[in-house]
């Protein structure tokens, strides 16, 4: 009478179930619990366990609950990231975000003309190694306590300037890939576009959500009065979901319309509110983010093509750090470093940039492979350096209550 | 570079603002939000917005989030519902379960009958008239703040009852309609086993929940320290999902044993600990199982059989009232009336039987087109007759804290 009930939630009560319990052994042995999230991914999409939890057919709602898991995560760091601190740390992250993405597509362009291959691999190469997701070190940041810290601050902001730069990067590389003439003034308007939408939430959001919620909105008391305990955390969903919504309709990663989102709300003085009533939603959601991304590991590709999956990662490690930590080197070497290992993993962006090019049959399948094992390498590498590099910071930044 | 978030954020997004924003409106015209919400799924479903928004083509993520919904819903009115309560009403709820399932079955087949239809199609009519699908009730007596109360408790237990039951008319109608031998003793297999899973639970469960989370646990205590304050969600979560998937493969509904689930922790001393965590969740899936009732809805189909569609839907009605009614009748009669009333929606599972009987070729199209009809008819008008029911209680029974 309910095989439906089955086959919808078996896949994603095995996934909960396999990172709680993966990740919570990997802190036993002092590991992130990430790692240890991702790693039943691995083993879930790599064992017999995948057909038999039904995981080996479409994974479209895994995809959509780790989308959601992504979002919600990063809306709460948004809830923490005042925009008077983000101005604060605005110039170093700026530095950060255009050294980070210059030295990275650099060195994947020489990478591949080094090797021999053609010139297009080299920056569609170039424009996967540039974009950091910056979903996981948010999450160990947050476990670790100096989510509200300033390297912490300095990391988020760049990651959304960064996806602003990605974004151009992205859209000269594929008009080349597609051999049509590169069409400036549609990249200056995508730029302008991104800039406009990062630029006025940034600004404005703040403002605009202070005076939706505000007692003296007489909209807003009319709304209050259809949903009394709810309507803050409606809305809250509503502007988050909306905003990531718009961010990918203009090219953006759908999390820096969450972030924006959830800096809108950081100014209001019912924040505590929404990050307790995010907790559980958060907490329930982002475990099928970093499953999701160790399901998309397949280890019989990725064993095909190590040799230059391994020099690749470790181009993409390299150049992040190099290339950050110059950027945020006026903080001090450890603080330096700090921001550039949280700057490191690639995730889901780099992947999205080789399908593309897989698309336009400009590059093999064999370098889309090469790819998706960077993504997934410099992710589950980040959190035990992270940690590493945070606990070595002369005085911890906390994070303020 | 984000075609991802949209394809799939943007249909959840639309349902989700669709289904408050419809629901808020209504309740400013006095009408129940969930009646609001359905109809928003309606709306969704059935006019341009529906290939715009992405919704023309497979469900499955819809579907998923709508089932998610009801089990987290379930799942926190078992929390509320101590084991002596239910057996303080255990009887009632026994009486409640049996006549109402009798009654409407009694009177699906007499109808086909009457109407000249085989008896093969007034069997699975019948038995899709038998199960109640008790999500809306919850929801609506949990708004009006009463899910706490007598009446609520003996709907929630017979709905237990009753779905065992209707798990046994259907396995039997489903030999009948495959034209096999009616092996008895698979039936009566399927019966003990659905009989001791919720035997088991519902007086086990408690205790072994109290014992797993107890200080005193060495396991407990090992594991909290592994996830100092998500481990009692953590685990929640996954005792819900996995009662859930369960309950589905022995063929009971997936609420049931999200409700055993919850039950086994409303001992528990953190109990409003683990309501507070689950409230964001809860709000943020709930109004999807709504929508997508409503989404369901294909009015072009419903015009076709609507004269069969109203008969059955009356039928469905009154028989439940009178039914349950009966059972409940040592209550007095206004309680009796609203326990009657609780009774009345189909939900998914009526579609369910209805959908057995058109893959095994017995019932014809037009009739499962009806009983999908009756399902969603019997949901929406259950919000406002409940409300009206429950207010004209004798001395209404408030939630206990």
């Amino acid at each position: 009478m309910a095989s439906e009930t089955i086959a919808l939630i078996l896949p994603l009560f095995a996934v909960f179930v396999a990172a709680k319990l993966v990740g919570g052994l990997a802190t036993l042995v002092r590991v992130p619990s990430v790692v240890g999230e991702i790693l039943a991914g691995v083993i879930l999409g790599n064992t017999f366990l995948r057909p038999m939890l039904g995981l080996d057919g479409d994974l479209e709602l895994l995809r959509a609950m780790a989308e959601l898991g992504v979002i919600f995560l990063i809306f709460v760091v948004g809830l923490e990231t005042p925009l008077e601190e983000m101005r604060k740390v605005g110039k170093t992250s700026a530095w950060v975000a255009v050294l980070g993405v210059a030295v990275p597509f650099a060195a994947g362009y020489a990478l591949m003309a080094a090797l021999g291959h053609p010139t297009v691999e080299g920056l569609f190469l170039g424009a996967a190694l540039v974009a950091t997701s910056v979903g996981i070190t948010a999450r160990v940041l947050a476990d670790l306590g100096v989510i509200g810290g300033r390297e912490a601050r300095i990391i988020v902001g760049a990651a959304v300037i960064d996806d602003v730069l990605g974004l151009t990067i992205l859209t000269v590389v594929e008009a080349i890939g597609s051999g049509g003439a590169l069409d400036l003034w549609r990249v200056a308007f995508l730029i302008l576009q991104a800039g406009v939408f990062v630029g006025l939430l940034m600004f404005f959001g703040g403002r605009l959500a202070r005076s939706a919620l505000s007692e003296r909105n007489p909209l807003a008391r009319r709304w209050a009065w259809a949903a009394p305990n709810g309507a803050l955390f409606t809305v809250a969903v509503v502007v988050c979901l909306g905003l990531s919504v718009l961010a990918g309709a203009i090219g953006l990663a759908g999390i820096i319309g969450a972030f924006l989102a959830g800096m809108a709300f950081a100014g209001s003085p019912r924040r505590h509110e929404l990050t307790q009533r995010f907790e559980g939603i958060v907490r329930f959601t982002v475990p099928f983010f970093f499953g999701f991304i160790g399901l998309q590991v397949d280890l019989a590709v990725a064993a095909g093509a190590w040799k230059l999956a391994l020099v690749v990662t470790l181009v993409a490690l390299a150049t992040k750090v190099i290339g950050c930590g110059l950027g945020a080197w006026t903080l001090g070497r450890r603080s330096a470093l700090a921001v550039g290992v949280g700057m490191m993993p690639r995730g889901e962006v780099g992947i999205i940039v080789a399908l593309i090019g897989l698309t336009l049959n400009v590059i093999p399948s064999s370098l889309y492979a090469v790819v998706v094992a960077m993504s997934v390498l410099t992710t589950v590498v980040t959190p035990p350096l992270l940690v590493w590099a945070f606990k070595r910071l002369p005085s911890p930044t906390p994070a303020p209550a």
